[in-house]
């Protein structure tokens, strides 16, 4: 008995676009992320592979990449289940910051621990800060305390656990998963499913709006490596996303 | 206490505009069915009414108008139940026949009586009919027989145990629940909620894209009459689906 699951990376956003750190801002797709999630769909569509439930982050722009994909592979009509522990990687007080302002002004150093180091996390963004969602009502429900800010390690912290309890459930359930989420979120479910040492983590870009398809056993450790749906492109998009901020 | 639960009835779709029964067949928005829904989210976002989940059928036509509208009004990130329970009515063997065609052909009676009776369902839809709905995957794990043609009394038989199980818990949760939904299922729902007879049922008429607000007491009877958050547009509406098949 195998599993299979399905990553998928939003598309780009309005802010991938400006090159501004997002974290938890409900940002929109840009017209580009809206081609790359239909692009997404199509992939799934032709590898044949059918979602049969759907995990979303509670950001617009995963459930937009997710809607936009199920309907062009004509499966909206599957379940849904949304929760913030699949949201991006809360960027603290770099949230809203343009990326290559903050490399000039900080430095490479500081920038590249904020962007990958794997537990120190940036300074935290204050309540009363424009981009702060401690007023948002979507956490009103939040177990525990919403994040000011966080490291990747926080983020594995607060993801597997919904892993453990929600979607390997459905796993072994027999359903064909569907994550879309965010970089750091899958970052953290990759790192977890491939055994990535803390240190080499950060080295792993996950490209937008391309599938990347596990096969898991009986233990959900992954019988094989994960395969993206098109490899080319996901080479390309890994790269473009490890040369951000250098612009 | 008071709860609020919002009906939506999907924007016109591809059949619509060509006039063909549809019923499950799994047709989409036209793009006056998206411009419906977008107008039902900027109705719903000016009205200041908050949704805290959605409900929709398993049809890509309702799902869409639900996107569409949450979108809009920036509440895409709302938790989701889907039933096949809150699907249109299952028109039999008219699915995928054109409507002035049908009442030419069978003359108004009979297209009267398959359109608006309570209880007597067209003819059934065999299983190798192009538009039977029995191999769809999305409805193998239905509790009972997948439909073969419905009454609107059979819609309201399979639509209240659902209100009953999921939709009312939510209301008691506290939830402003959205259902998005179609013109039978609805009309199944609203004639429940009014009390209406099943003779006056049958000059009901729900318009497309226009949200229908209810305040329900704690035994979810209606406080007052439902408004339409656009009346004039809805009286518009509504006479205009009285006036199908006669073009």
């Amino acid at each position: 008995m195998t599993y299979t699951l399905i990553l998928l990376r939003h598309g780009n956003s309005d802010w991938n676009q400006k090159n501004l750190f997002t974290g938890w801002v409900d940002v929109r797709l840009s017209d580009q992320g809206v081609t790359e999630a239909k692009r997404a769909g199509e992939l799934l569509a032709a590898s044949g592979l059918k979602p049969t439930i759907l995990y979303t982050s509670v950001l617009t722009r995963a459930i937009q990449t997710a809607n936009l994909a199920l309907e062009t592979a004509d499966r909206l009509w599957i379940p849904v289940k949304r929760s913030w522990r699949l949201n991006e990687r809360h960027y603290g007080s770099l949230q809203g910051l343009d990326k290559a302002e903050t490399l000039a002004t900080y430095g490479e150093e500081k920038f590249m621990t904020w962007r990958r180091s794997f537990d120190v996390p940036p300074p935290e963004l204050e309540d009363d800060a424009e981009y702060s969602q401690v007023h948002d009502e979507r956490y009103a429900g939040i177990d525990g305390e919403i994040p000011r800010t966080e490291s990747l390690k926080i983020v594995i912290d607060r993801m597997l656990p919904y892993w453990e309890s929600d979607i390997i459930p459905s796993l072994k359930n027999g359903d064909t998963v569907l994550v879309t989420a965010h970089g750091n979120s899958l970052r953290a479910l990759i790192k977890h499913l491939d055994g990535i040492s803390d240190d080499a983590i950060a080295e792993l870009n996950v490209p937008t709006g391309i599938p990347l398809v596990y096969e898991l056993d009986d233990n959900f450790v992954p019988t094989k490596p994960a395969v993206y749906l098109d490899p080319e492109a996901a080479a390309a998009g890994a790269a473009a996303v490890a040369a951000q901020g250098k612009k």
